[in-house]
């Protein structure tokens, strides 16, 4: 069950400049950064509240380190914006099987890993009313108990 | 200070079909409908879970009720997609005073009323790298004392 909103993801040309952007108009502070190569991107994500299902909602910041990746070639065609919104979910096999069992594509065979060790996949936009979506497992917090 | 997302607005040609496939896909169920007349939008908002605020994180779904509004010209030029993101605030006013003295773009010289009996006010998407931003302030809640 999707339970937030857990990023928006925004592609932007100069990770660097968008962050400046981001803490100079509105205070929001660099949470997390990281080097996806799978993804070929380069992220920051600004952490903006917290949720009522004990996660949080941020903004992912990506700029592509590649022109050939799947952001990369986004830009390219799109320029800077909102490149994709994610939810989150205890459970993110169990929901892809069931969206994929309504006949949503679902673009990975099984979750790949994400942003802070998150579990991850991707819904095909044009089965979503032109929205890339993205579902969400975070990883478990740490000194949790297992 | 802008404290939660408080929604992505999503353009849609067919706001009933958009509402059934985010019920029939996700279980997200409408907590909201409206016109927007001088927006020239029908609209659906989608709770999708409560925020640390006190607030709440909604899907925005769109449907221009005429060709010549802000969100049918969009359409016509993207097709369906993420139109919008929207951050909360307690005090739109100020916030958009700030953000206006740090040479950013609002689009309204003083806030207008938004969904819900919110009072909103938009960013220049040039200067939000291509982001359409949304500054929301949340109707007081029924019932509250005043």
């Amino acid at each position: 069950m999707l339970t937030r909103i857990d990023h928006i993801g925004i592609a932007c040309r100069d990770l660097d400049a968008t962050v400046e952007f981001y803490r100079a108009t509105y205070g929001f502070e660099v949470f997390h950064t990281e080097v996806n190569e799978e993804q070929g991107v380069r992220e920051a994500m600004l952490k903006i509240n917290e949720t009522s299902d004990g996660g949080a909602s941020y903004l992912q910041l990506l700029e592509p380190t590649r022109e050939d990746s799947a952001v990369g070639k986004w830009l390219a065609k799109n320029g800077e914006g909102v490149h994709h919104i994610a939810f989150g979910t205890a459970d993110v096999d169990g929901d892809a099987e069931a969206i994929r069992g309504k006949g949503v594509r679902v673009l990975y065979e099984q979750p790949r890993v994400g942003s802070m060790g998150s579990r991850i996949t991707f819904l095909h936009p044009k089965d979503c009313h032109g929205v890339l979506t993205e579902l969400v497992t975070s990883a478990p917090a740490e000194g949790a108990e297992h």
